[in-house]
C-alpha cells in the first residue's frame, strides 16, 4: 500500500493472481490486427503491459496514483521478445505475469501471451522478459518506496 | 446466425445485453493516454469499435468469421462525436452501444462511453452516431444477407 | 509566436502552407492497418491530428512548448466526419487542414484526406469537421491567449 | 525487384540510405505520448517498422506488393530492446536501420532510434536487434525467391 491510499480506493482489478503468476484474458480486436490478417507486432507490448497494470493493481498499486501521489512512474528498460504464432481476429488471449526479480529501482518480469484453446490446449504465441524501472519526477531511476516494495515481495 | 456457423462456436462474449443496448465494461491503460495526461482523443473510437464488436457477438455475429466465411466486413461510413469530458489512466469506463436502425446494406447505432463512478453517478464523457456499412470483398457496398439481417432484428 | 518562444525555438515544420490550408504528405504503414486489409477507421484522426499539429508548427505554435509555457492543451470537442473511400497498405495520403473559424476558446477546422494519384487525380478519401478547444490546467476550457490567438487570425 | 514489379512502379520512399544504414526521420505527436509525458514504449517499435519499410522500399521492396503478388510478408520472431532515454512531444527523431544478417527465410537487423540535438549531439534512445522471417500465405516460414534476396544482397 502506498501512502495516502487504502485498499479500498483500488478499482476492482481484472484477471486473477495464482500464487506468483497473474493470469489476464484479453480479447482480440480489428484495433490490434493489421493487413497481414495478423496481430500487429507492436501490440503484444501493449497485452503486455496490461497484464503488468492488473498485476500490480491486484497487489494494491495503481499505476496513476503512484504518479499523483509519489511522482514516480514505471518505464521499460530492457525487453527480449520471442514470437512463436501469430493471434489473429476475435482470438482470446491470455497474459501470464510471473514477478522474476525485485532489485532497488527495479523489477524483472516474465511473460507469456497464449491463446486459449479447447480444454487445456492453450498455444503459446509469445514470450516477453522485460525489465521495468521506477523513475522520479526529474526523468531518472528512483529506488522503490519501502512500502511499495513490500507489495512487490508479496508476490515472491 | 451466419450461414456455417452455430451459436456454440461463438466464444463467450464480454459485455451484458440490456434490451437494445448493449454494455461493455473498459478499463484505461498508459497505451490509452496520451501527455495531456487524457485518454487520446482517437481512442474513444477503438472503445466504440469494441462496444459495437461485443453487441454483435452476443447475437451469435462474430466479425472474423463473418469476413472468412462470406468475405463481408463491417466499415464505418460516417460518424459524428461529442467529447463532454475527458477519460484518465485507471479510470473504468462504460460502453453503451444502441442499434438504431437497420437498413439494407447498413446500420445505425448511438454509443455513449460514461466513467463508471460511486453508486449510480456515471459521467458521460463521450457521445458517438456512428452509420456502419456492409462491404463485399470487392470493396463495394453490399446488401447484408437475411440471416444476418435477421440478427440485427432482434435487437430493435 | 506565445510568450518566452521565438521563431527560431520552432522545429522545422513538416507540409506546406499554401494561403489557409496546410497539406500535409503521410505515408500508410502496418501499424495503420487492419485485418481487413484497409486503414483502421480511427487512424484517421490520428493523420488528422498530425495535420492540425504540423499547421501550427507552421504558423510558430509548437504543442509542448504550450503546454509546458503556458499549461494550455488542445482537445477535440466535436468532430463529424465521412469515410469515402478506404486507403491501404503503402498509400500515399494528402492531409489538408483549413482554420474555418475562430471563437474565444476554440477554433473549428475542417481537414480532408485524399490519396495521391498519379498527376492531379487525387481521390477523396476522408472529411472531417472538428472542433477543437482550448484547455487550461484545471481541465476547464480557457480562452485564448491574445498572442496564440493573433497567430491562429493570420491564417484567416 | 520482385516480380511483376519494376522500380517505376515504386513510390518514393522516405529517408536516405548510407551505404548500409537507412535513416529516416520521424516527428513524435500526441498519439505516440502516454500520460507520463513520454512516448509510450510500444510505439517505439511502431517507429522501427517505419524504418525498416522505408530502407525496403529504398531497395525497391514495397511490402504491399509483396504481399499481393507473392503472398509473402515479413513477421518479427525475435527481438531485445534497450530504452536509454525517453522521447517527448514534438521531438524529431531519427531512425537507422543497418541489415546485418542475410539467412535463407530471414534476416536480422539492427536499429537505433536518437533524437535530433543541434548540431551532431544526437542522443541515443532505444536500441533494438531484430529478426524478420519471411512468412508464405499458409502462415509457415518461407524462403525468399531470390530476387528479394538479390535486392537484400546489395544492403551487404
Amino acid at each position: 500500500m502506498t501512502p495516502g491510499q487504502t485498499s479500498s480506493d483500488i478499482s476492482p482489478a481484472s484477471g486473477t493472481l495464482n500464487g506468483r503468476t497473474h493470469v489476464l484474458p484479453i480479447r482480440v480486436y480489428y484495433e490490434d490486427t493489421d493487413a497481414g490478417g495478423i496481430v500487429y507486432h507492436a501490440n503484444y507490448l501493449r497485452f503486455a503491459e496490461r497484464g503488468r497494470t492488473e498485476m500490480l493493481r491486484a497487489i494494491g498499486i495503481e499505476l496513476g496514483r503512484l504518479r499523483e501521489s509519489e511522482g514516480l512512474i514505471f518505464v521499460v528498460r530492457k525487453g527480449d521478445m520471442e514470437y512463436l504464432k501469430a493471434a489473429a481476429l476475435d482470438d482470446c488471449l491470455i497474459v501470464e505475469t510471473t514477478l522474476a526479480e525485485i532489485r532497488g529501482a527495479s523489477v524483472l518480469l516474465r511473460q507469456q501471451i497464449s491463446r486459449l484453446g479447447d480444454g487445456d490446449a492453450n498455444e503459446e504465441l509469445f514470450n516477453f522478459n522485460v525489465h521495468v524501472a521506477c523513475m522520479g519526477p526529474d526523468g531518472k531511476a528512483a529506488r522503490m518506496p519501502s512500502a511499495l516494495r513490500g507489495e512487490f515481495e508479496k508476490l515472491l
